[in-house]
């Protein structure tokens, strides 16, 4: 299979992405790569092209563009052309960890949504203190939703997560303010009622308290809301781990002990650390689009080309479109 | 002063409450306590009786109880009899560790709503990296909120936080998923511009991830996003410290090192404990009505108490009136 990476989106582009793209055709023979982006940026750092070529271009999408006008007027732009290498059927997947919201103008507009797909989702996966991880959806491909949309996203994130991640049967939970059926606001007072009749292992509704504890292996709500939670789980995560180095580091005494005690915390933080788990999955198009985290290292992008792969292995898109057809015949 | 208290409500109950009421007499001259409850098992923890008496009931308001319905049926709940205190002006305010659901009911339907206030909102303190603490409206008080409410909620934000917390000139923001104007969903967007031509510091949008940097004083949000933003702050600060936990009590070594960072590890949970602030208040009713955490301690019962007798002290609930008066006059 072939995929397609903007090269130089995000923080450390080229040479995080040259690095994890270098590791992914090591660890995956079937994978074949295509770079977007600066040749000669890129060359500076590839040091193996088995498998790997670069389509060259001097344009690029920065992350202070506007996303739909970017997308619309920098046609040559990396993240655009590696979306067209997709719509085109010379990739089947394309990954980018540059500016979110052209990369969803790109998918949107290029890739193309699924017929019947009436709005595309944002969906990380977001880790758990078990290690198991969970599937959130929407994190702010749309704002506003209505509950036929939250039904889509669980129709969504339940066949990526049998697909991709080998769930047999993956537990869907409506984010809400309450566990009980008549909780919540309009909105998922509505979707608690269509995703109860779905063809999914629904569970009813999860609160925000307990998503860490692994409650559900597919979470979802409106982009508003997941967006919200998203950023108050890595904004109270980021303070507290802030707040322990202060602690840990305001002695001698604390500084010797912190020093014994660094590897756990290590690990610690690695746990909490959501890159592990890959890009956020664009859901609803034609095919894989993958956000990869702004501030992705060599890692991470491997971990989303894995993902990617994955994706395209498992025939993701394709199921979603049955199921979605489906759907739409029974009702 | 007179301060009512439910020292039914809560896990805690009676002991803490007692327990705190006694501290809060012992330190504050201007008050007399109401308890109300059960005398006997009040009796088994009061050991000073000074500016404190007992108003004593055998029925209370559980948590499992419908909170409407509750409020209506049992009327000797001690929850509906401390409301009683405050409504027939024998109180100056109430409080209770109890159903977050029937307190708000029975501050709505026996203390009262402020003329011209449309929703109450429940407003707690959360803590921030620096101390300083924000005050976060609504969190659920009223799931589904319009454009006006947000004016209201940040208008009682505001008085409450110059008021009662002393800051001069309190920046309000609007919890949003970006910084720029014209982010968010159709209510953030329209909130938005209500909001500019109020009569308070108004910084505009501010995101979940800087919450507990301090970014804002007065935090508002409808009431189905600000439950999730705190249920969310709470679940990953708790998910943080105990894989904290389970790391630093893994091996012996990182034992013992963990035991020579206990005052320090204690420092940092200390600070992240919001019982610290007091409780929540239900801003917009014709006086203070606070909701303490159902695991509240004699120390945060304390601090609620305390928390109490400065929105009295200072006339908040007074002070809110006049503003919303003013407000409707002005439009």
């Amino acid at each position: 299979m072939r995929l397609a990476i903007d090269s130089m989106g995000g923080d450390n582009a080229p040479k995080e992405i040259v690095l994890g793209a270098m590791r992914a055709v090591r660890e995956y023979k079937d994978i074949h790569i295509v770079l977007v982006g600066d040749e000669e940026k890129i060359r500076e750092y590839l040091t193996n092209e088995e498998r790997i070529e670069i389509l060259h271009t001097e344009e690029a999408i920065l992350g202070t563009d506007e996303p739909v006008r970017a997308v619309r007027r920098k046609k040559d732009a990396s993240m655009v052309l590696a979306a067209r290498e997709v719509a085109e059927g010379r990739a089947d997947a394309c990954l980018s960890a540059g500016n979110t919201g052209a990369l969803m103008a790109a998918g949107l507009f290029i890739v193309g949504r699924i017929d019947g797909i009436e709005r595309p989702a944002l969906a990380p996966t977001l880790p758990t203190v078990g290690g198991e991880g969970f599937v959130l959806l929407d994190v702010g491909a749309n704002a506003d939703a209505r509950p036929e949309h939250i039904l889509q996203y669980a129709l969504m994130g339940s066949i990526y997560s049998q697909k991709a991640r080998g769930i047999d049967s993956p537990r869907v939970g409506l984010l809400n303010i309450g566990s009980e059926e008549k909780k919540g606001n309009e909105l998922t007072k509505h979707a608690f009622t269509l995703l109860k009749d779905a063809d999914i292992n629904f569970i009813g509704n999860v609160e925000a308290r307990d998503l860490l504890q692994g409650v559900a292996d597919v979470v979802v709500t409106d982009g508003f809301t997941g967006n919200m939670v998203l950023k108050t789980i890595e904004g109270t995560a980021l303070s507290v781990f802030g707040m322990l180095k202060s602690a840990l580091t305001g002695s001698m005494k604390s500084k010797l002990a912190a020093a014994v005690l660094k590897p756990d915390l290590v690990v610690l933080k690695n746990k909490m650390d959501y890159t592990e788990y890959g890009g956020a999955g664009l859901f609803g198009l034609k095919a894989p689009v993958i956000k990869a985290h702004g501030s992705s290292d060599a890692n991470a992008i491997f971990n989303a080309l894995r993902q990617a792969r994955e994706m395209v292995e498992h025939d993701v898109s394709g199921t979603i479109k049955r199921a979605i057809e489906e759907n739409r015949t029974n009702q």
